[in-house]
Order: C-alpha cells, then structure tokens, then sequence
C-alpha cells in the first residue's frame, strides 16, 4: 500500500479556472476503486503501487479528452514497507502526536 | 489571498517514521495564525503570499532544532487574482462540478 | 513524447546523503534507454508516456532494493501534444527568448 | 548555502507555450545575482535560504506582470547543515559514485 497525491494541471486553456478538468479527474479516480481524498491542492489516494500509477495513468489523459493541449502531472508517493501506511494512518499519526503536547 | 501546500521531509534521521517532525511543524503553523489543513501529503495552508512564504520558512527550521542534518521542503503555492481564492472555495468548486453530472 | 522529472528520496537511512541511492536509480535509468540528463535535484528524462512511467516505478524500486524501507518519489511529467518537446527543446526555446531581448 | 529547484507555471494564458514566461522568470533571477541552471523542468539556484526565498518570490510576481491571472509556483529546498552543498556538487557526488561502479 502506498499514499499519494496527484495533480493534473491543464495549460493553455484560456481560463485561469480548473474545477472542471479537476472533476473530471474525480470522475476518473472514482472508476478506479481507489480510496481518494480531494484535496484544495490535488488528490490523495491510497493503494497498491501499480493500481496508484495507473489510475495516475488514466487521470492525466482527462484534460486532453476535454480539449487542453497541454497537462503538467506531478504524482508524488509515499511508500512505505517497515508498517502499513494509510491516508487515514498518517494523519492520525501527527493528532497523535499533538495530543501527546 | 494565495493556497499553498507546504511538505517538509527529514533526510538521514534514521528512522522511517516522520510524524514527531510534522507535529512540531503543525505547532509552528497554529502559531502563525494562518488557517491550515494537516492532509496525508503534508499540510495546505491559506492567506497572504508573505505571510504564508514567512510560515514555510520558520516551518523548514523545525526539523534542523529537532536534530535532523538535512530537509527537503517542498511549497507549491497557487495564486489566483481574478478572484479570490480559499481551501475550503476550491475544494467546493469542485464538488459543485460534480453534483453539476 | 513527455519530459518528466523523476525524484526518489530514501527516508530514515541514518545518513543524510543520499548520493549512493541516486546513483543507483540512474544506473536503472540507462538500462530503460531513455534519454535522461541527471540534476542537482532530480533526473529529467524523455520518452513516451509509458516508458517513463515503467522507468519511474522501477527507479522507485531501488533504494528498497539496497535497504532503504522508506522512499518518496516525486514524477512530474509535462506533456504537450500540439507540438513535439524534448528536454533539449525546452531549454533552446527560453535560450532563444533570452537572445530576443 | 541551498540548493533549491524554482518551477512558475502561469494558468489560463490561452496558449499552451510557456517559455515567454520562463524567459522573463530567468531575467529576474538573473538579476537576484545567486547561481542558477535552466533546466527543462524549472530553474535550480543556489545561495543563502533568504536570498532564494527572495528570489522565488519575485520570480513568482512575473508572469502577473506580463498578463497572467493564475500562477502555480513550486520551490523546493534541499538545504543540508552537516556539510556545504552546492549545484556543481551535487551533481558530482552522483558522478564520482557512477565511476566507482
């Protein structure tokens, strides 16, 4: 299992605004079966490595479906294999922590 | 008005575990009063592009007084000036594209 | 054809350099065929979506490989299909702008 | 001394060609007198961490100048106290691994 986080930047557009391919990248995410999370800054998945960068796959051809001639994609991941990690795991991880003061 | 996500990632710490470095970060951003969101890929903050670069800076330091050698910082900041922007706007314009079909 | 950033960073190693694991990951890179031009922070490459998607997962594989049980790879990936790019290309087009004055 | 990686990509240009941009981001660096590389990626600089948040800020400011009305910026920070890094160097550190085998 891995976290991670994609974002799918469409150039050129016209627009400054980006909700629209964003939601079709939900759309896309949701298809997958992957747990996601979207965020104001991308979304966050998590699953197995090669299910992540597919689904991360699939994702980055949505702005070109919807007509952008350009998509800058940063897939950023977290993988790690001493402990099962989570989207849920992490962050509670750090509450944790903060509780402890 | 700027939404930015910051990560800070110790290098060399000797243990894969970074969740006591992110709780002392998050500690930093409660003081700088800006409005933040702790996610599983590291923490989306909002409010004036200095303010925010001011935040980041003193967040990168954490580490380094907790006694790691190197960190890598990452701040990806999207600045939007036609209109205002917000975590908590951008998250709803996509949900709102969503419920839209 | 894509040009894509490839990060890898190796997390609790007990040493803050890392330059053993990155020379690892550019071995495996050579071995992919791609073009890739190594950085201080990161390793460009250039090839077909595909290729550098496989390249990235197995570069991501390496630090494991040599102990590590924690790694963040970062994949940022510009695609343009109105035109052809290559990492040389990139460069020469702000070149040029910069020779325009 | 950091070594960091500055990225500016202007939204909604109505144009999928960035380098008019990259070209002015590169003047102002220029300008900010701290060593840099153009790469096909973004800029890597090098310098004190003021001086390169300094100049990522401004270098953030120039695309609103030339017209546009949304900016993603990323800078991401490699700053190591156990020794002195520097672009040069860190490229040579993977150098000298590759060559030992």
């Amino acid at each position: 299992m891995v976290v991670a986080e994609i974002s799918v930047v469409p150039l050129g557009t016209g627009s400054p605004s980006v909700s629209r391919y964003v939601a079709e990248c939900v759309k896309v995410l949701k298809e997958s079966g992957l747990k996601y999370e979207v965020t104001a800054m991308g979304t966050i998945v998590e699953g197995g490595l090669e299910n992540v960068l597919d689904a991360a796959r699939r994702v980055h051809e949505v702005p070109f479906n919807a007509g952008a001639q350009r998509v800058v994609t940063t897939i950023k991941i977290d993988d790690r294999r001493d402990k099962e990690i989570s989207i849920r795991g992490k962050v509670d991880a750090v509450a944790r922590r903060l509780m402890e003061g």
